[in-house]
């Protein structure tokens, strides 16, 4: 295979053959195209975008550069929650145990934490003694047993992928919705899934700013993962505001345990209960969202979810005593109560500051595998439309030490906005299916 | 410097500073920027272009990444000619000499052959023992003693652009009028010109086929040299037919013997004169084109022009015995006569073909470095619109064997079209200076 003359198509506006993408990407692993000149073809693709059929045989090339989980001879369905990111977006940890104790099975591949947002394998190694770095036997042995793993992404899972996506980081093709699209779709397929729910962020916290641009990434997904015989929806959901109240590792993990009992934050918990509803209809399990819900409401409501996530805790080596006493998880040396500095109403949350302030603050990482700090972060009481007394304690920083709550607090000045509220993005906007987009 | 923010600048359709061009290049050369990096950012550069101060900064970098000629100390107008390639176009070998024997000082550094199209120092090294590698020492004596040098591109000459050029030629970066003015640029204006004239060729045989592109391309480089403080122009010339008879590096020496008496094919007389009377304007050695044109004339009627020829080979090692008797020329081992295979009007002379031929007939090189066969090549006779007779004889080929004659038979047969005449471009279409585009 010559490569110029593909970069030369791609670049003129043209298409390549499921063949020649394939190609691209065995050529790319094997050697024989070197970085630069698949750094031309990336930004040829930031450039031109790729045409749907280009875009499945490339997301297929980068699955099949990978292993992938065998399910033969396991007859149950099995359903996945991909989020594109936010902050105090713990939804992984309260929906793979709550749909599991539906029924589903649910083998959870996650990601650690990325520029500003959290990472799901981050706050579940917050519980002492967790282990997240699950072989894929491992993790087929696990959900046979308890219906549900959670997993950290295995090298040996699209190698592809991580190889281009290094690569796109330092050249500047990172924002392209297909290139986006298939480096999420060639991991989570590679779990073997029936069933794929695609919790799509939007607004100024998450990576994809604008709705309609998030509606276009959940539409390509979506295609890309019906092409590939698994069912796939999307919803398009907000990260104009923090989702929930906590933010950091410890902290998400204690509010998930109250959201497991169906008492978490209002928006923590319709966004949970709506992703849980669609893979629910999407395992087959319900044929009818009315008694999804309920389902789901009998999950919370028994016991049944959180007994799921003692199970699942303890399958993978951590302390389920966390559960009955939440103090078990690494606690901060510095808590620093935020009050509104005058009477007012609350214009806005502004996520990113708060995200970027617990890398910063320790609970994140700078470089590739450094060590966290999991028990810092904040908790925001304050949501936007709120009115708040002069004085009144709305927020709460955590930090290993004075420093750090310096640090914290100031954020939080930065994050919060008092004065005439800002509208706010519908909590969840979009349900994006293989027929078609609804506007909730 | 963090490169990234940069190639995202430009992807995004922004502007670097002229700083940030220096730093690029720098950076480039000094390993800073790796190759994936600057790969990114030339495939940026072809979708979004340079503004004209992000241009002139990139070629004064790359200039600047080389040694220049100096001129320190010499009072006389230096000025060149440059061309974006063609197929038989021999222009320099006579344009070189005739100018200076005008007055005009004529450091003329020129390239090998590239693609379908041949290269100065390959045609001039068909004489025997003519010596292109000059160092930048050498080159300043030679016209100081005798007006005029002609020389291959130096190692010491614009590096950045050589491994700019060597990256773009195998990542599809190469079709982009702001980096193919830089790149000529960068090595023209290292010559230390007055002025400088530029040769556009445009159509089926240039690189650049339209002639709306030829004007934007020849435009962006007047304004650079201008930029820089050197006087240019350029004039857009035709290349959807061979220029002259000859085609192949010795008969293209043979052809511009007969140029430099002024008995050359009228094309090829008329591009040089209106290229010779651009120098002779530009070095100010006349002031109106009438007398430019006069002084022309004088030179190659008067032997002057082919004397000072003669001087030039002598003085870079050739043999001068070539001008008198050609026979010392390589000659081909086979010749073969390439007849009208009916009677009619000759349609149309594709050049691409027969200087493709050119390089598979062992005349041009395939890899960096081959050695060449300067004896083989064609001479074609027939020009558009000519009518013929059937059996004429129309062209020749010079081959090295009965493969070679067999292959340029057929290029000529591919090349040749007969029926009714194909529209040709106006032989020169533009001239382009600092004040503006006039229609020929």
């Amino acid at each position: 295979m010559l490569f110029p003359p593909l970069i030369e198509r791609k670049r003129d506006g043209g298409a390549l053959t499921p063949a020649e993408w394939h190609n691209v990407i065995t050529g790319y692993l094997g050697g024989a195209v070197p970085d630069y000149q698949m750094a031309a073809m990336l930004m040829a693709i930031v450039w031109r975008g790729l045409e749907p059929a280009e875009l499945e045989a490339l997301m297929e090339a980068m699955l099949a550069s990978g292993a992938t989980l065998d399910w033969s001879g396991f007859a149950r369905p099995r359903v996945d929650k991909h989020s594109t990111g936010g902050v105090g977006d713990k939804v992984s940890i309260v929906l793979a145990p709550l749909v599991a104790s539906c029924g589903v099975a649910v083998p959870m591949m996650s990601g650690r934490g990325l520029g500003h947002t959290g990472g799901t394998t981050d706050k579940l190694e917050a519980i002492p003694g967790f282990r997240t770095a699950l072989s894929l036997a491992e993790v087929r042995a696990q959900v046979e047993r308890i219906g549900v793993a959670m997993f950290g992404q295995s090298d040996a899972i699209a190698p592809a992928d991580r190889r281009l996506y290094a690569l796109r980081d330092v050249t500047g093709t990172v924002p392209s919705i297909p290139l986006i699209a298939a480096s999420i779709m060639s991991k989570k397929l590679a779990e073997g899934l029936s069933g794929l729910v695609l919790d799509v962020k939007t607004g100024s916290g998450a990576f994809m700013a604008e709705p309609a641009a998030a509606v276009t990434l959940a539409r390509t997904m979506v295609a890309l993962g019906e092409a590939h015989g698994c069912r796939t929806s999307a919803l398009v959901t907000a990260m104009d505001r923090p989702l929930g109240r906590a933010i950091g590792n410890a902290l998400e993990i204690e509010e998930t345990l109250l959201a497991l009992e169906g008492q978490g934050p209002d928006d923590l918990m319709l966004v949970t209960r709506a992703l849980a509803v669609e893979m629910l209809m999407l395992a087959g399990t319900d044929t009818d969202r009315a008694a999804a819900n309920r389902r789901v409401t009998e999950a919370l409501d028994s016991g049944k979810a959180l007994a799921t996530f003692r199970e699942l805790i303890a399958a993978q080596g951590g302390d389920p005593a966390v559960i009955d006493d939440p103090g078990l998880l690494p606690q901060a040396n510095e808590v620093e109560l935020f009050e509104a500095p005058a009477a007012g109403t609350v214009a806005s949350v502004d996520p990113r500051p708060l995200g970027l302030a617990v890398v910063a603050m320790g609970g994140g990482r700078r470089a590739l595998g450094e060590a966290i700090d999991p028990s810092v972060g904040f908790v925001v009481s304050a949501r936007p439309g709120a009115r708040v007394a002069r004085g009144e304690p709305i927020a709460s920083v955590f930090a290993r030490d004075a420093a750090g709550a310096a640090l914290g607090l100031r954020a939080l000045e930065e994050a919060i906005r008092f004065g005439e509220p800002v509208p706010q993005l519908p909590l969840i906007s979009h349900r994006v299916t293989a027929t078609g987009v609804e506007t909730f």
